[in-house]
């Protein structure tokens, strides 16, 4: 039963209902992308997972007991979010140590070699750090723990490229070392698309899709051509999204490639998990529904 | 002379310089992409463009104007910035009047057609906004001002995939009615690469490199092979960074393909803009230099 099952949860916040009664699990040993849009309820969940607010209703278990005020659960999950939750006036050599107590299983000479890497000055203070180096001791931060769940939210705001390309190479590393469950909630989709192997996506307070990475890219598609042609191809076929371009018609479709309906006027290209994302999660009702 | 001038631009902060003599200009009626790793000076460098701030020493002109405390030549530029320059109390409705009434040019109507699209609430108080509605509200501004010189200092962090989209369309489309000089500083350099005309990249408070982005696509790209075939290919080549990736060899060149010098087991790829950037940025000395 290693896992973290949200069962039935709901949020609500004087007039917004942040989530409305969701469940599904993630399961333990996995990389999950927790994909959302702007207010669709990511960080809501996070912090319900975490202790830090309470749900409305229906609840949140982590190896099958409550995560509830229950410290010995807690103790098996780190969350990095956006929010600083750390004495600003702290230096973060000191914040390491303080981690390295509580948590009981903090690689600290990690840290310190890993600030090298990142160029982090763990004398400075945290208010004193830049919105990317604040990014980035968090991150040194989950690397260097060592507990079954570890969520991040966002956890690459502000960080340039290079910084983005360590960690996603030192999250790997990390996870190749140690398997564990990894949930990242992030809106760069495409430069996790390699890393994650599934994929959660909450809109608007409920579950629109989970679904292995695998999965999506083997049977998502996009069809490209006339506007005719492309709409020929289309009946039937579970599409969900396209765009038009100066007479040309892109359509995003599921359930993959039928052979037997391609043509010369017809272009197939392979799944994007940001495009799916884009489209699945669009407001305006597409300009073609089969 | 229509343009932004930089002039021997120095700028030190106590114990740090931050920007190091530098010289160059942003031409009129270009888009520019101003890249550069965390704490690179780009920022300073905006603030510097936009009076924010003061050189040590150098100075900036616009329109061969020094942009120091002068009204009339700040009235030519808006700069989106991630710091918060607005009373956070305001709503904002009342910022976008007001900044009609600064500028004198401002497309209220079109501002709030614009906040409709995006689902910006113009009811909502500044600092009741999230990040990603923070980052929208003053995209807004920025679209619905008719000014020469456009400045944005990371204008999508915190966004979404599909108000990223919608950002970069509306920006094309808004250069394309009247076209300007817009300059933009950001770290998700792919999205951008499709957009951008010009690249200037600061690299620790340098100028390390300003071209077309069209020159560098069309000259740069990237060899894959085993390592001793790639070496043979690189030697006397432009060389400006390279991967080893269990075995095989990726380096990435600068100068155009030689055609003469390829064979079966050498794989040739177009440049990535992003990947460029983060080989001329790496603070490690790359393994492999012809």
């Amino acid at each position: 039963m290693d896992a973290i099952q949200i069962s039935n949860v709901t949020k609500r916040y004087r007039d917004t209902l942040a989530l409305e009664g969701i469940s599904f699990r993630f399961e333990a040993g996995r990389i999950y992308g927790l994909l959302g849009r702007n207010g669709a309820g990511k960080s809501t969940l996070i912090n319900i997972i975490a202790n830090r607010i309470f749900a409305t209703d229906g609840c949140v278990t982590i190896d099958g007991e409550p995560v509830c005020e229950n410290d010995r659960v807690q103790e098996k999950l780190y969350c990095m979010s956006e929010a600083d939750l750390y004495p600003a006036g702290m230096r973060v050599k000191d914040i390491f140590k303080w981690t390295g107590s509580f948590y009981g299983c903090f690689d600290l000479e990690k840290a310190h070699k890993l600030a090298e890497a990142y160029e982090l000055n763990v004398n400075k203070k945290v208010r004193a750090l830049s919105t990317g180096y604040k990014s980035i001791f968090k991150l040194i931060t989950a690397l260097c723990l060592d507990v079954p769940y570890v969520i991040f939210d966002e956890p690459v705001l502000g960080l340039d490229a290079n910084h983005r390309e360590l960690f996603y190479r030192l999250l790997l590393e990390s996870y190749q070392e140690k398997p564990r469950t990894i949930i990242i909630a992030t809106h760069l989709i495409e430069e996790v698309a390699n890393l994650i192997e599934e994929v959660v996506i909450i809109d608007r307070g409920r579950i629109l899709l989970q679904d292995s990475v695998e999965r999506l890219m083997a049977t998502g598609y996009s069809i490209a051509g006339s506007q005719a042609d492309v709409d020929t191809y289309c009946a039937g076929e579970q599409v969900f999204g396209c765009d038009l371009l100066g007479g040309m018609k892109i359509a995003y479709l599921m359930g993959g490639v039928r052979e037997e309906k391609l043509h010369a006027g017809l272009h197939v290209s392979a799944m994007n998990l940001q495009k799916l994302f884009v489209k699945l999660t669009e407001k305006e009702v597409s300009s073609h529904e089969a």
